[in-house]
């Protein structure tokens, strides 16, 4: 493996969840394998989780991070071809991506969507293009469509929590006062259908997700009926992407509750975070013993950390 | 030990003294004691001689420092229970504090106060919320109400250069154009009242600290009076505590001049610093070799490492 | 050596060169030099590859980098000599060096010109504080006039590409669409006066670079004349300097395009990056093979490393 950009770079999903739960056993076992090797962490958007434990992760392999948020510490960067640079940016991507290259011996980035030019967030024209003008493996800390670290993480902690032979996994959107991504549900999707579990998909009508991705995967629209038996409810807001980027509904109702829980087969609760509080899920849901949020967030460093490890091994 | 908030989380101020005395003798005799542990130094607000010395006792620890600024690197985090979260921010703190805890085995926050909401100041809203829902150890970088490393290097700077064996500490309010919390004077009170020296605290009318923390410490409202005879002088200026937060006063003449110095039995010069030349105190006296000030930021270093030391010796 | 802001601290260039050449192939060969000692990179002003870079160079000589951008980590600093801070800086430089002084080993600064007022810049106010009121080392990462590291890197990039005894090496101004600094320009005229070139500068009338800098290196105002035979092209803009700051023409005349190129003896590109392509350069100079600007950005590490290694060596 070169780059891991999507959850599609995962070749056998069971083989990888193993090799992070082997990492979190022994975490430093590794310490030599990243030595006076440099990472670089490039910000174009906000990060708490992604930023620690993708740091974290490299120092458990002995790597160097070295972190920067592109905006405020350098300048905008240009990622159109051909274009005559006389307006707000300095530098071209195809340079920007050469030059760090020269300095790190991996390159991570975070870049989110616009949430208004559907071809243009679904070219992953930022990833993308590091991907095409860097020389060095690129991974992706969440892009315009896909979230593949936390996805890894998130199959790493139903395996981890799973009571049964093929648990009942529901994806159900819930409710949120801004315009947010697709990625973070489109990976899990990716996930899920690599794994031996019972994915099914619970929304309001048209909150249907890419058709690329959800492909046979079930979609119902009645979330009491998709929370019936379910072993796992993983929580996430996105936007419309039919009507794309747009807020259609805040059915507070679709919020993750006590009550809704009583739905399920004593499901475990879990969330990507950030989570906003008695708008995605209630407190009584957050705060009891079957919320599985904090533990997901220490996955992250050993599913950053797997794939840390095989792109050193692959250098 | 398990947090350090507070100068009374100090067991025996001379004792932890010599340590810090010793750690500056040899800063890393003790490399092996934070080897592959991380510090996670969490700023809400600005800072440089703590953001810089507390990275470098980590580092002479053997620790892996990772910076993060909360709001500008992160987002906005809610602090209080029970709360719809569809404003302006994205993140619980208890998610945010037991999130932080998977990634790094000490946190170090830094927190001013609003000044103008004294029960959410007095409450340490932020700090207090950190040790309540974080698993790892909190060191305060500065609350709303104290400043405790800046008070450890203050009492191990006053050790050093100490001539007498009970020297008079005089603490003096001085002048400034902006309204500037209680925190570095607070701690400062209550690292003097541990040790053995003669303390007084000069301000103008209206001044008063809070009564809790000054409890028997003589106050003086006449500058010239209380300067006399003292060993060392350590100005700061605060807002008013009993008009909170409010400025009152910016009379000059409680600036410390060369003049005022020479009431004082050639007194010592301490600032925590930041300091506005010539509104604080003159460059006579500041650029004099009375002044210490660069002495204390040096250890700056050597309190954050003393602290971080016991902090791993019992992790 | 105690200070490197100038490339007029190179005692011997081609020695210089030499050992930089010799970090390249061994990069990690001196990683005990630095061990347990840290180096302060304070930026006044945004930066990629310099931030990159001196990290770089660090971490390969053993050292701890501390990254601090000032005015957005820390706050405004007061330059002026007297001044009573009664308005928008908190901290003086003569405290602020100082300090950064007692927890950092070697101290580099990146503080770019006002282009407004002349005087000012040309006293270097920043880098020469830095100097005069720290006690260690300081390094330029680019000041008002000069940009040493990048010089050195320069004269590195055109010893390793020299196919003659002595290559034409021209300096061409390019347009621009915002008013640059004179640094690059400068270190790289003075870089090249002390290298066995030939050195030619080209640029538009009205924008000679301080005489007291060229001397008597040849300046053509034709830039078509003056590619003739050129085996080094270097683009990059820079602003009027006695009309100072000002942008007096846009002429896209002078951009190194295709056809300009034939004009030499078939020219290396060399730019120091941030570049703006189709304004300075075309997509069709800068994507040939004849373009260094990537090995340019490589060698800015072992430019560094050189410097960082010499004043190590000298502690």
């Amino acid at each position: 493996m070169k780059n891991y950009t999507s959850i599609q770079d995962i070749d056998n999903i069971n083989s990888w969840i193993e090799e992070a739960k082997a990492l979190k056993a022994s975490p430093l076992k590794h310490l030599a394998l990243g030595a006076n090797k440099t990472i670089g962490l490039l910000f174009f958007n906000s990060s708490l989780r992604t930023r620690l434990s993708t740091q974290k992760a490299a120092l458990n392999l002995g790597m160097n991070p070295i972190v920067m948020n592109v905006s405020g510490d350098a300048w905008g960067i240009e990622f159109e071809d051909g274009s005559v640079m006389n307006g707000g940016t300095a530098e071209h991507i195809k340079e920007a991506a050469a030059v760090v290259s020269q300095y790190c011996d991996i390159i991570a980035v975070r870049a989110f969507p616009t949430l208004t030019d559907k071809p243009k967030d679904e070219s992953e024209q930022v990833i993308n293009s590091f991907i095409k003008h860097a020389s060095v493996p690129i991974v992706s800390m969440e892009s315009a469509t896909g979230h593949p670290l936390q996805a890894l993480t998130d199959a790493v902690t139903i395996s981890e929590f799973s009571k049964v032979a093929k648990p009942k996994v529901v994806l159900t959107w819930a409710p949120h006062v801004k315009a947010l991504p697709h990625a973070v549900a489109n990976s899990f999707t990716q996930a899920m259908q690599k794994m031996d579990v019972e994915f099914v998909i619970t929304h309001p009508e048209g909150y249907d997700l890419n058709p690329e991705i959800t492909r046979d995967s079930p979609i119902i629209y009645n979330q009491d009926e998709a929370f019936a038996n379910a072993d796992f409810i993983y929580a996430k807001n996105w936007s419309s992407y039919s009507n794309y980027g747009k807020i259609l509904n805040s059915d507070l109702d679709w919020m993750v509750s006590a009550e809704k829980m009583k739905l399920t087969n004593n499901a475990k609760f879990m969330h990507c975070l950030p989570v906003r509080r008695n708008l995605v899920v209630s407190d009584a849901v957050l705060d009891s013993e079957n919320s599985l949020v904090i533990q997901q967030a220490n996955n992250r460093t050993f599913a950053a950390q797997t794939v840390l490890k095989k792109i050193l091994e692959n250098l």
